[in-house]
């Protein structure tokens, strides 16, 4: 069972994840296992030709990351990007993008985070971003 | 001399790069050799404590890159990132963000840029952010 | 059906890869939809405790994803890597590392891979390195 | 001045870093702001053309992040990489290549190191890759 509930997660983003709100990103499902989070693209997130932009998806996976390390340490509101890899991959049409986080590995102090972009039409097997990312869990 | 003036990259922004607006972020200078932008801090882009957010340094960054190509390849707005890494040093205090943007290659198809992230405060000697990053150039 | 075979790609790696002999790689399987090298590591591979050193991973990876793309786009000795990253995940205990690489895309110029590098000891569930690359291939 | 000395840090690699004898690399340099270490580039170390091969860079940069994380906490073995990003740039004539490395941040569980790769023929103003990694360093 993820270590907190998507309304804990919600909460504490409105402190924490200003930009959360900013770029209209919401929880979908945070689990032990996985999360994924969904941008909800109006024209401020595209590009022309209805693409959406870089910026959105880096943090749209930022904030899935947090997610999926706060579902396995629990709410450990200091836990913070260390660095983050982003390659882009093909580009989205027009609408939502969801971003699936895990853990590719989660030690005592470093926890590094996989997460795929996609949307709907292509689907997650042709993903628009792959995303590595590591947070600093602070000592305890 | 830059291939493009700022007023000729803001009017490229207002159009493409909506998230410049979003995030509060204006150019300083566009050199052939280097750009600069600024990202004007409001509680939106912060976390707790002051600290600028992740995703607004990516942004800034992106943003930045897209500056420094367009300078030395002239307004080529299909130019696309194809890759961003960032690595966070240090907690920037409230107060506007900078990025310096530099070409550490220009080639047919590929420019790779890098960018130090600033504040006033710390001063570029000691960024709060170092980022690296690809842009695809569309054949002409 | 790959569009190399495994005796194409060790010949190529006679002439291109001198690195795989060095550091003892050799193809066990290359597909369409993914390869599988292998480092057969001896002392001089390894750090101290038995460990496989980060450069032979590194090595090991960049293979694997000329044999990928090679898979997909033919003896084309000319791809190079443009960008590779690596993340280090867990201390492979001594004895050969293999790296699963695949294709998250696979556009006209550039191809982008992704690599989980593993042990037999461990598992590929417990993979000791994460990695995504980029090759560039010429126009043909 | 450095924490430890070039003999220090040549008998440590002895033990820790077989690698490096394997790939024929050397210290020039080791000082507290930067360190430069280099690969004597034979025909195992090159492509055809000449070029030197991609994992000889990425491992004389691993190298030389060590030395500069070494000179500026001392005799740490067990500092380990975490993540490492490599940006080729220019095909390297045949020859020697350096690493210029230096600290983007010295923590006190990290430490970000930037290295510039290059060749005396190009020079490090048109430097054949960039590279980006960081240490992590148990506590003490």
């Amino acid at each position: 069972m993820a270590a907190i509930t998507t309304e804990e997660f919600n909460r504490l983003a409105i402190d924490h994840l200003p930009f959360m709100d900013l770029m209209n990103v919401e929880v979908d499902a945070i689990e032990k296992e996985f999360a994924v989070l969904r941008a909800n693209c109006d024209e401020k997130s595209l590009r022309p030709g209805g693409t959406v932009a870089g910026p959105v998806m880096m943090g749209l996976a930022d904030a899935a990351f947090y997610a999926i390390v706060l579902a396995n340490i629990g709410m450990v509101s200091l836990a913070v990007t260390t660095n983050l890899t982003i390659n882009f991959l093909r580009k989205p049409g027009p609408g939502d993008v969801y971003c699936r986080a895990t853990l590719l590995k989660l030690g005592k102090r470093l926890a590094v985070c996989e997460g795929l972009i996609y949307t709907e039409e292509l689907g997650i097997e042709k993903p628009v971003a792959h995303v590595t990312g590591t947070y600093s869990i602070p000592p305890s």
